[in-house]
């Protein structure tokens, strides 16, 4: 398995008072005001389970809501190609994923453009090759050249021919998400095999505030009959999707959420899902969300309090930036999203590494930079601070004695390689060696890294015969739609 | 008063049994090992208290050093020549102050070179216009054209001068940290004024490992007779200056820590201590320390709790960067320092804004994007995420309703311009408005800002005859001292 484990304390943001008042307020949202669900089948199945329909507007009763959401798994494995890929999502565990839904790359050579296929399997033999990342999203950016209709099976192909690691599909729409399904059931060895084991992981969101529409309910309906694990993710901006002030935004974001988990348990009990979900301000004379915003920290921290209440794994922070380039900015506003991820005990963390400028752009430097990061977190998890007799040192502290140097202590010569954190990205060197070395900054480091990278990619190869069976899909498919 | 209060949990790195452990062995090296005291009244001191010495080395008794720790207050206040700036030091209370003992300044404008005048009065100006700073070092930056004898008077006198917030003096010795003492008594109204309340702050380091050399214990005796704050600060190099396994290292820091703060109270019982320092890994090919890293973040925690143990505040963390440029490392560095500060409950940052090249040089560019981030840490915890019927918002949620918008509602206006953060540093704009404002990254906004507030600049004055009583103490002094 593959993963983070996280035994660090839960910083909890809110009182066990603030959490109950936001449940009730959430609940009331549910009972009172209700969802739009714009999806004919999803009507069906509510009113089927005895809720109030008029016309799109669904009244969710509370007791409905939370015997429903009570079916869904406190945690959940979700397998790789590689079955030394995979991870459990819940629990005590972090699992991390690149960026994805960019439409643009920007790069040191080539500046910023629409995505295409070779940018695409950079990204992915990128990612593949990193050991902080477990998971890798299918959207991971837009492959612009290929024709919007058949995309996401072109997408799906690539994340799965490049990489052994589990994936989440770019596929959000009741037919993208079918043919998303067949893909994993080719790779798996069937549609029993993926409903057993989850095998490929969705993401879902309401068009906030409290609606869900059909394209992303046909998505529900398709990953939840298959019993693959749905991340169900609002994104609220306190003031235009949301209320402006974050108590009132964190109730709307659960009622989304459990409503959205709700339909999902209420198609296949037991299926697994996920509490997602971002809450940012919004800069009201720009329209645009504050991420590494006060709000960005604590909506990560209250969000996973929240999930921990239903007793739902959680996915959100991730290494988000406003800023349009690989500059300090990006540095800070990544750590104030990923410093949370630890603090909260975040399981899912999607755009862990390679988001700028509010997830326009992928870029693979800022990617090779959030890497550096999340190892520094990861190492702050494992190995932490081990405390015992050997590590205290007590009698090399009597051996070095008052003014003496460590460095030469038998000690220090057997724990050196393993006891210290060693960067990859960061300049450590005086001034002068910085600049013998070209007096390069970190974006231009990490572009450098990066290229390495990709040479050093090794490709963990496909089975031919499942090659084959997936591209014959793939041809059948872009035929049928006449793509 | 002039601080910030820390509400949040603190953030738990070790269990009681691994600080009971670090504990025990820090007793048995300051018994067994003991410290090399470089200071004849120090040596005199530790004799007449019954402490076992020989030569340099004195063992110091864990009886003793307890009950004498024990003396030193849990919080105490230190003041501002102007007393709505005096604060708290201790409790859950946090107080920030700018970098200090940079030789180097490096700015857009005139690259990096060593201090001057000019540069200091500049950074007192800024720091004093900056909120999120409550404590200024007169250390700044240093102002190497004047003469490294009596170069404290100056920086002493324009950091009076220039700010009325509380300040640190840079004197480190036993004249130069008498001298300060002369002119805060000459700002205060007489040595038994200072005495009475807090008035200027020292900082001490050991020469680590386990040994105070002269120059510091002549500061201390100084400052301790006069009873002002002292902070006690190692800085640990693991592997080098501290054994390479933290868990030795922060023992050795309770050793070398409590060994300064038993002198400090054997001299003036209840004078104000702070457990301070810093514990970091070594890069051993570089010899340089990993600022940013793991080690880093954790260090803070541990001995924000080891501190606790004691009932003593604590001074550590800071947005140090061993970066040489305000680019992406800057950044994630600063805040890899600076989340570790509220999570731990730190008491007393230094370094908060402005140090980069590992303290080498002050960036009035990196000190603007540190003011940044300490306002988004400053809004976690005051107003935080407040949670009442206002802020649940559910008339709000239902007046919007499935689809709306919450841009107009009435709650978003009453609310929008206090209950989001509003950042003055990072962009938020798109790409095109990004690029029509000239396309400027962070250090470059920065400088701007830099620029503007000196501009702005509010001069808070200085009592003539006050100014003149200092004017006249340093002239003299200077005759004095033959400068």
């Amino acid at each position: 398995m593959n993963m983070w484990t996280n035994g660090l304390p839960r910083l909890e943001l809110l009182s066990e008072e603030q959490v109950e008042s936001i449940h009730e307020t959430a609940m009331r949202a549910l009972e009172e005001t209700g969802l739009d669900i714009l999806y004919e089948p999803t009507l069906e199945l509510v009113r089927r389970a005895g809720l109030k329909v008029e016309g799109n507007r669904v009244l969710f009763d509370r007791g409905f809501v939370t015997e429903a959401v009570s079916k869904a798994p406190a945690s959940f494995n979700v397998r790789g190609r590689n079955p030394d890929m995979s991870f459990t999502i819940g629990g005590e565990h972090l699992v991390t994923c690149p960026t994805g839904g960019a439409p643009f790359i920007a790069d040191l050579d080539g500046g910023r453009r629409p995505g295409s296929v070779k940018d695409y399997i950079d990204l992915v033999k990128l990612t593949h090759s990193s050991p902080q990342i477990h998971c890798i999203d299918s959207g991971i950016v837009e492959t612009m050249e290929l024709p919007v209709e058949t995309r996401s099976l072109d997408m799906d192909y690539l994340v799965i021919r490049y990489t052994d690691k589990p994936y989440m599909s770019s596929g959000a729409s009741d037919r993208s998400a079918a043919d998303c399904l067949e893909m994993a059931a080719i790779l798996f060895g069937g549609r029993d095999e993926i409903e057993e084991t989850p095998s490929v992981i969705a993401v879902v969101n309401p068009a906030s505030p409290l609606v869900w529409d059909d394209r992303m309910l046909g998505s529900i309906h398709q990953f939840a009959a298959a019993n693959q694990p749905i991340l169900v993710t609002p994104f609220l901006m306190a003031g235009t999707t949301a209320p402006v002030t974050m108590a009132g935004g964190l109730a709307q974001w659960v009622a989304e959420t459990l409503a959205g988990i709700a339909i999902i348990q209420t198609i296949r009990p037991g299926c697994p899902s996920v509490f997602g979900g971002y809450l940012t301000g919004t800069d009201m004379m720009l329209g645009q969300p504050t991420l590494g915003s006060p709000e960005w920290s604590m909506g990560i921290l209250a969000g996973a309090q929240l999930a921990r209440r239903y007793g739902l794994p959680f996915r959100g922070g991730g290494g988000w930036s406003s800023s349009k380039i690989v500059d300090a900015q990006a540095g800070y506003e990544a750590v104030m999203g990923l410093w949370p991820v630890l603090l909260g005990g975040v399981n899912f963390v999607l755009h862990a590494a390679g988001a700028l400028e509010s997830t326009m752009i992928v870029s693979p430097e800022k990617m090779v930079m959030d890497f550096e990061i999340l190892r520094i977190l990861e190492w702050i998890l494992d190995p932490g601070l081990p405390v015992d007799d050997d590590t205290l040192a007590l009698n090399t502290i009597a051996e070095v004695g008052p003014g003496g140097m460590y460095l030469a202590a038998s000690h220090t010569l057997s724990h050196f390689r393993d006891a210290v954190y060693r960067p990859e990205l960061s300049s450590l060197e005086d001034l002068s060696r910085w600049q013998e070395s070209g007096s390069k900054d970190t974006a231009v480091r990490a572009h450098e890294i990066y290229k390495q990278t990709l040479e050093s990619y090794e490709d963990p190869g496909l089975d031919p015969a499942v090659d084959e069976a997936l591209q014959g899909f793939i041809a059948k498919r872009k035929e049928e739609l006449g793509a």
